[in-house]
C-alpha cells in the first residue's frame, strides 16, 4: 500500500484530547461571595467528582456520564470544590472526594471510578467532556499537593472558588501551577526521530519540561541533545495541549536535526531511532510488521506524527 | 514619512532579551557530589550574585561585569547556590545573597546593585549575559519563595545543585516552577489591539497566565475576550521568551479578532484601543504625536509589534 493509500485509510484527523469544548471560564464569578451555596440551588448547575486520580462516572445503561447534580455531589465526602465555568450558560463545578472513600465508591453499583487517561482512550464519555475534566483534574490535584504555604510552611486556605490559595501567616498568595513541557519531532531528510521509554510500549516524540530562564525553542534543542545526542537548528511550533497528568501544558514542535548519529541517554529512554514516513504510516495504521506502536489520538504526539506522514510538517 | 521609510529608519531587528547566548545546562553535572566544592577550585568557574530582585555588578571603569570568581562569591553572605551550566566549557554558577546585606552591598565602592530589568533596558552588561541572568534569577527566586513543602509544610532542602528541593517529612520532590503566559496581538483588518495598564506608561499587547487545563490558543482567546470584550478566531504562534519577573515563559501570538467593539475590563487595563500600522510605526520610532510609547526591544511585545508593522505577521 502506498503512503497515499495509507493516508486514505487513516481517514480524517481525529480529535486532539482535552482541548475542544472547554467552558467559558467566567472568571469574574470566582469572586462571588457564597458562590457554591448559590450554585447548590441553581437547577442548571452540574459537576464532576474526582477521587484522587480517578473520575466518578454515573452508569446510565450502556453509557457513562461524568456530570452530577449539586445534590448528588453533596452526598459525597467532599474535601474541596472548584468553579470551572459555564457550559452554554449553565454552571459547571468539580469536587475533590476524600481518597479514604475510594473503596466504598468502587463498591457502589450505579457508579464507576476510573482514571482520566482510560476514560479518554476508551472513549467512555462524550469527547466534549475531556476539556472540562482536564481543567477539573489539574485544578483539584493542585490543591491536594499544595495545602501548605511554600513560603512559610503554614496551612493555607482556598480562595476565589478554587483559583487561589492564601496564607494567613505570611500573606502570600498562591496560584495554580501549570508546567510547560516541550514535545518535539526531530526531522532529518525524510526521517523522524522517535524514542521509547521503559514504562510505555509506544514509540513517541521526545519530550521534557521547559526549565527556568529558557525559551521553548531552546528547551527543544536541549532535550533532543540530552536524550539522543542530536543537535537541532530551527524549531517550528505545531500546537499545544493541556495534559493534566498532573498539570502540564504540552507544546508540540518540529525541529530541524543537524546530525544523525544517536547517543541515547538510557536513564531517560529505553531506545531511540530514526523512522521513515512509510514506517510511521504503518504504526499509525496499527499494522507495523514488528507490531511497533505510536500513542493514541488523544495525545498530541499522534497528531505530530500524522502531520509528518501527511507532509504538513515543515520542511527545514 | 511612509511606512517603508519608517521601516528603513527602524533598521535591523533588535535582539530579543533573555533569549540568546544561554549556557549548555549540562544537566548531568547537577548530580555530581560536592559539585560546588569542586567548582570553588576550578579556575575557569565564574558566577552571578543576586540579592533579592537585584543583581550585583562589578564596576570596571566605565563598564560593568556581572561575573565574579568563586573566591569573590564566597566572601558574600551566600544563602544558596545553583549550577547554571557551561559557557564554552567554563562552569557558571549563581548565588543568592542574604537580603539583609543589601544596604552594606550598596555602600561598597567597587560594585553596583541593580535590578535585572534596568540592566537589560539600559544595556549595562553584554547582551549575551541576559539569558544566564534570567536563568539565575528565575531559579534563585524560586528557592526564596519555596523553602517549605507545599504538601506537608516542613522545611525542605535544596538538591541537584539547585534544580530540585526535597522534603524529608513526606518524601515529596519539588521542581522549579515556570508560569506560561500568553502575550498576543489581536488583528482586525489593518489594525491591531493594544492596551495600557495603570502601572506602565507604554501601550502593549494584552497578556495573561495560561490556566490549568487550557491550551494556549484557548488562553489567548479567553484573555482577549475578558480584557477587551473581543472574540478571537484563529491564533498563530510567533515566538517565546523567558521572562524572569519572577519566573514566567512568555508565549507570543497573533490572534484573528472577530469583532471590533471594545468592552475594557478596567480592573485589568487602564485603557485599550485599536491602532493603525502607521501609528504603531511612529510609536516604535518614538515619534508619536501624542508621545505614546511601546515596550523596549528587550520585551517580546516590541518584536510582535515590529512584525505587525513590517507585515510579517499572519494575515487571517
Amino acid at each position: 500500500m502506498s503512503i497515499e493509500e495509507a493516508l486514505a485509510t487513516l481517514g480524517p484527523a481525529p480529535r486532539l484530547g482535552y482541548v475542544e469544548g472547554g467552558f467559558d471560564r467566567a472568571a469574574l464569578r470566582r469572586r462571588e461571595p457564597d458562590l457554591f451555596e448559590a450554585l447548590a440551588r441553581d437547577p442548571a448547575c452540574r459537576g464532576y467528582a474526582l477521587c484522587g486520580e480517578r473520575v466518578l462516572l454515573a452508569i446510565e445503561g450502556e453509557t457513562f456520564s461524568p456530570l452530577f447534580t449539586p445534590a448528588a455531589l453533596s452526598s459525597l465526602p467532599v474535601t474541596h470544590s472548584v468553579f470551572l465555568g459555564l457550559d452554554n450558560g449553565a454552571a459547571r463545578i468539580a469536587v475533590g472526594v476524600d481518597p479514604a472513600s475510594e473503596e466504598a465508591l468502587k463498591a457502589r453499583d450505579a457508579v464507576k471510578l476510573i482514571d482520566l487517561r482510560s476514560i479518554a482512550i476508551q472513549g467512555l464519555v462524550a469527547p466534549s467532556h475531556l476539556a472540562g475534566l482536564a481543567e477539573a483534574k489539574a485544578l483539584l490535584q493542585w490543591h491536594v499537593r499544595h495545602r501548605f504555604c511554600a513560603n512559610c510552611g503554614r496551612l493555607t486556605r482556598i480562595a476565589e472558588a478554587g483559583w487561589r490559595r492564601e496564607c494567613e501567616g505570611c500573606g502570600a498568595e498562591h496560584f495554580p501551577r501549570t508546567d510547560p513541557v516541550v514535545i518535539m519531532l526531530a526531522l532529518r531528510g525524510d526521517r523522524c526521530l522517535l524514542g521509547r521509554g521503559a514504562r510505555f510500549p509506544a514509540w513517541s516524540c521526545l519530550a521534557g519540561f521547559v526549565e527556568p530562564g529558557e525559551s521553548f525553542e531552546d528547551a527543544v534543542r536541549r532535550e533532543v541533545l540530552e536524550e539522543a545526542g542530536i543537535r537541532c537548528g530551527k524549531v517550528s511550533y505545531f500546537r499545544s495541549q493541556p495534559w493534566p497528568f498532573p498539570m502540564s501544558l504540552m507544546i508540540g514542535c518540529f525541529a530541524e536535526a543537524l546530525s544523525e548519529e544517536l547517543t541515547v541517554d538510557h536513564s531517560e529512554l529505553e531506545d531511540a531511532r530514526w523512522f521513515s514516513r512509510d514506517e510511521v504510516a504503518d504504526m499509525l495504521l496499527n499494522r507495523h510488521p514488528q507490531g511497533l506502536q505510536v500513542p493514541p489520538p488523544v495525545a498530541i504526539a499522534h497528531h505530530i506524527l500524522r502531520a509528518f506522514v501527511e507532509e504538513t510538517a515543515p520542511v527545514f
